[in-house]
């Protein structure tokens, strides 16, 4: 029985999210190589080796660390490379299939020089989200990087990684379609300037939710690397990406008050289980923090049948429900209701371990 | 040495502003019962013996639960009962001297009848948050509550309890002294028509870092439970509570690229270490993720003696710190550059462990 905020998990869903992504993947014969930021646990890993997926993301050295201890074998750190944890690479690079990430010479002059065995070097390209990599238009400066990485006497140029974050901006499936042709026009302008200058090869590895779920025909790339998609959430919902039906994770939460006169209660649901993460929705600020569905009646789990309400603000431990009329009425204090968190990594990570819906615990490398 | 992102606490700076506050309320004979929300930790928790306060408040049942075996007796759950944890409650109840927080006589009953030794009852009311408790203008609600736990055989009633969260809100001192004097001349009002009604006590409790530390005179109140005045952070620096020499936790990040045509790094900090909560900034949002020091070149820890930069976005792991002109040409990857928190308690959550300017680890109770 639930008695405080706990992180639910329908495996089923995720099970269909993750089946429908792979077999999308590999119908276009593109190599995947899910982001395991998302979900965080060996024990929710597993499920990928049943669509025998070998190759994985990860976004730093320590998640390397933990996946490669639990046997995956072949881990892309898509993360600037932190050349302050050289030890833990050097490590890393004897025992897995490592590629990492770069952007800039020296990072790979300092990894070249304490390194042992042989890695992969993507160089990160910028297609428009602004965070990291080199500009597109840098085109000199990313084939001297290149030459550079096949200089080294440990790293092998593999190819250009981007992730078309800025997809999430996008406000429909035309916009995050137009996004992601952009996106890979750039990349393969790359690499043919890389070619044409020499370059034996050079793989295109793109990865982002929006795309990898609604763009039809993927195009001349590599390898996605979509994370979220095995969970969804209401950022990806309000996007068109998915359906609210096809959300896995959601967060029970106590009720601890219930303000009938406002349609309001008050869950025991916080910034500190939550994540302060926001999705667009009609109220005065533009945003909110999930959506509330009510509990499924029988044991765990929610019915998303239907949106009952949506949460206004949060504080450390108080998360404000806010619900349409003829909703109070029924719902108590010491009952449990649903939230569909407004991004789904972020609660997990908050969360640190998950219940499935017969009540065992999941494990993260968190916890 | 920091090799990845790590919460460096400055034990001196906390202790100083422990010291500041403690004195203050003492000085006005009034009762400190800190919040401990802020750290979290058992070992932090035992500066607090050094000024003799030995009453806390927490804002869960397991924080409750996890300071009770430390050796804290007297403790106050400051968030709306959580029915469904009755049997910790219980467990507490007979070990410390307890107190919960009521706003329906629903959890009053419910509590009663599960309990086998007393605890002491308070309402809450809500003086403007709009978060949580009875408005101020229910008297008889109130009332009525008052002398149902007082009728109750286990819980006695003790007072009435607010936290001014509106007080954040506000933007200078003199609009946090105005919402400290409206709240409790609101409470006095309200304790005032107990009394005339047969109640016998009623004590008032308060709790805000901004009204702590900048209203003068507290008046007629009982108790003071501030929290966040012991690491403040950048929320409160730009609500003049604070100056940025207090701030007594920052975050160490690695550099892992800097963009120095566009004066920006970035760094691995990601939402996943300082939470997505924001500050108020002079950028095209209005706001940031916190604000860049420098470190301060010998060991760990940083100089704030000016400020770099700001984070203007905040990724799970990445974030951009922005530099004015002449910045980017001094850092580089592989360096460590400091976080200074827009929410510290937030940020302590997400990271569960300080590093103090020892090089020492300080665990709390996430850990």
């Amino acid at each position: 029985m639930i008695k405080k905020p706990t992180l639910v998990i329908d495996e089923d869903k995720a099970r269909k999210n993750l089946a429908f992504m792979a077999e999308k993947i590999k119908r276009q014969n593109v190599n995947f190589r899910p982001h395991f930021k998302t979900h965080q646990s060996d024990e929710i890993g597993e499920m990928f080796r049943e669509y025998q997926i070998n190759t994985i993301t990860v976004s730093s050295v320590d998640m390397a660390v933990y996946f490669a201890a639990h046997g995956w074998e072949d881990i892309f750190i898509a993360f600037p490379v932190n050349i302050l944890q050289i030890e833990e690479i050097l490590e890393l690079s004897n025992r897995v299939k490592l590629s990492l990430l770069f952007e800039e010479p020296e990072s790979v002059v300092f990894i070249d020089r304490h390194l042992s065995s042989p890695v992969s070097g993507w160089i990160k390209i910028d297609s428009g989200a602004h965070r990291a990599g080199l500009m597109v238009n840098q085109l000199e400066e990313i084939y001297r990087l290149a030459k550079q990485i096949n200089e080294s006497r440990w790293i092998k140029f593999i190819g250009i990684a981007t992730h078309a974050g800025h997809s999430y901006a996008a406000v429909d499936e035309n916009g995050i379609s137009a996004v992601y042709r952009q996106s890979l026009a750039d990349l393969q302008m790359i690499k043919k300037f890389l070619l044409s200058n020499g370059l034996e090869n050079c793989l295109i590895s793109v990865g982002d939710t929006p795309s990898a779920r609604l763009v039809d025909d993927f195009g001349e790339v590599d390898e996605l690397r979509p994370g979220n998609f095995l969970f969804y959430d209401v950022q990806q919902y309000k996007a068109g990406v998915c359906e609210v039906g096809e959300i896995a994770v959601a967060l029970a939460c106590p009720i601890v008050a219930v303000h009938r006169d406002r349609k309001e209660a008050v869950l025991h649901a916080g910034a500190v289980h939550l994540s302060k993460d926001t999705h667009k929705w009609e109220t005065p600020s533009g945003y909110a923090y999930g959506l509330v569905c009510l509990n499924n009646k029988s044991s765990i789990g929610w019915d998303d049948s239907k949106i009952v309400g949506f949460i206004r603000s949060l504080s450390q431990e108080h998360g404000i429900a806010v619900f349409p009329e003829g909703i109070t009425e029924d719902v108590k204090t010491g009952e449990i209701i649903y939230v569909l968190p407004a991004h789904s990594c972020l609660t997990v990570q908050a969360m640190r371990q998950y219940t499935n819906m017969d009540g065992e615990i999941i494990k993260t490398m968190l916890d």
